[in-house]
């Protein structure tokens, strides 16, 4: 083990034939691991929000869609299909918005398919396989995003995030954003991580700030609005985000506050880097305008952590993110290499060679 | 009454005698009135941050050094000149950080000697009357800021503001930063409002969305993470703030996250404009590098909300202001009228006439 090296549990994992789960819901206050038995478990687990991050969500449909197959009476291929049908469909209905949950039951989907007309056992089997196949390829893809942005920041002796791009919401030793500053910290490098707390719903204070603090990484915890001073006053030299979508002209669509970051780092001439797997890149996009934003409940802002902040009635503009313009970006670090700009051709090299 | 004119009471007055508060420790979710019927009574209400804003601690020190005054059995100078120094020196204590609390003993104190040699009765009269006088010349001087900034911001469909800067926090009708945008209000001219939280002790929701409310002002309130993106969606052509202090050169001390607003609004082409009276220029500091940052308790980042929303024992960084330099700042805003830059010269002309 290297130096610094202290890993956490993967936040979804398949363990002696159990499906286990960070239960992220009752972070930072308690730190539950519960296991999942059977598929309406796994739904409401994904409901509630027990697993959240894309990639996390993903690995746990996989896995899910595997428990209710390994535990079927099903005794031919057409009932075995009927019955996969049927539990996918009603794990679809979990988090409709969620498009590694479709992802992942499509795949899950195509793999049954392609073995029609085997034994029921060999396709379980080989439904389990392909699960571990999700597993591993997120995990391959996680540490290449954490070698390839590891050179751009390791000469930083502070770097600040934003929202949680880590671990567990990658089912990952190294998730996206956060990777290349666990690397760093398991390379014996001390890079302190500013990590915004990201209101309203604070998954920079109670999610990443955990993270960080369980595998040893030296973390400070700051209100969004602290970010430029912390800036003004010499204590980052980089920016390292994640993104939930880019346009082909490389706009970024991510958490709320991430395009007011992007800026304050250009005022400061800090790097601005954007940590995430090449599919985050939607070429239906042509640029951040094509991208909607959503608007969330106005209670998140309102009342979101245990009592009311504002006066009853309050208008409130509340939108869940916002899109930072290529301009801001100094690079993208993906599991394919890093792109600078222009974007596009970057991307266009990557995507013939990746996609 | 103008149009859509609806004012609040003000928060800190003499009513029939009696020193009345607004409590703004339990805005927003409960509206309080009380009477301070004594000295220990206007200490806890200072200590407790029921009275807070420089200008309204200073009203409420000077009738609170009155109450006890008036209510004095002393029959000769000496005597109540002993007692009042003694209750002087008890408010003092109450906020020792509060400079206005200072100021406003200072000037009742003089008020006392000047009238060394008058009989009680009389010098309980003249406290009364000075106390009046800190009011109305506070009154008058948020009046005179409101309409200095309000030809600078009526030709806007929206605003935004950051912390609190508004009637309760001067116990006067129109506060400094809120003036202009509250006799836009007063005038008939629809200007919305867009109100940041501020993080960690969230000023902007609980006090400046209660009182715009309360007033009939169109507010929307963010999250302090939301103001780049506002403005960019063109909804605010203008930020109206207030200030702590500023130093010779123009730079600006003021709640955190002031000076991540400045650059948003620079890099947006918005004008950024700082309210407050001239006494908040602080002449014994050449620029903001004299200005020393307060470090606040980490508890109110990381339980700000009634629950704790970080993991015990993380690291913290919650500096409670920061410096804007003096090259974001458009203009300020002062009763004595708008200084635009070179500041150091508008500032020696304004000065040189009214201080």
């Amino acid at each position: 083990m290297k130096k610094g090296q202290s890993h956490l549990p993967d936040s979804v994992r398949w363990e002696n034939g159990r499906l286990v789960i960070l239960d992220q819901s009752e972070l930072p206050i308690k730190v539950v691991y519960k296991e999942l038995t059977c598929l309406d478990e796994v739904w409401e687990a994904i409901r509630q929000l027990e697993v959240r991050g894309a990639p996390a969500i993903g690995i746990t449909v996989g896995y899910g869609i595997c428990l209710a197959t390994l535990n079927s009476k099903a005794d031919s291929y057409e009932e075995l299909w009927a019955e996969f049908q049927k539990n996918a469909a009603y794990l679809a209905s979990s988090r409709p918005t969620a498009v590694n949950l479709f992802w992942a039951l499509d795949r899950m989907s195509n793999k049954v398919q392609e073995m029609k007309g085997k034994a029921v056992s060999e396709i379980k089997q080989g439904l389990l396989a392909e699960a571990d196949r999700i597993k591993e390829e997120n995990d391959d893809l996680c540490r290449r995003i954490a070698e390839n942005g590891f050179p751009l920041i390791k000469e930083c002796t502070g770097v600040l995030t934003h929202c949680n791009a880590g671990p567990i919401a990658t089912a990952s030793q190294y998730g996206t954003a956060l990777g290349p500053l666990i690397l760093a910290h398991e390379s014996g490098i001390p890079v302190k991580v500013y990590a915004d707390e990201t209101r309203p719903l604070n998954q920079g204070s109670r999610l990443t700030a955990w993270e960080l603090q369980q595998i040893g990484v030296d973390v400070a915890l700051i209100c969004d609005n602290m970010a430029a001073a912390v800036m003004a006053q010499g204590r980052v030299q980089a920016v390292l985000v994640g993104c939930d979508r880019v346009a082909c002209n490389g706009d970024v669509a991510n958490k709320i506050g991430t395009y007011g970051v992007a800026i304050l780092a250009k005022e400061h001439g800090i790097p601005f880097y954007v940590a995430g797997p090449t599919s985050s890149f939607d070429f239906s996009a042509q640029s951040g305008a094509d991208i909607v934003i959503e608007e969330r409940n106005p209670a998140e802002v309102t009342c979101g952590f245990g009592r009311r902040t504002a006066p009853e009635g309050i208008g409130v503009y509340n939108p869940a993110f916002d899109v930072t313009p290529a301009k801001y970006v100094t690079a993208f670090i993906t599991e394919a290499g890093v792109i600078r700009p222009p974007f596009i051709d970057g991307l266009r090299k990557l995507t013939e060679k990746h996609l």
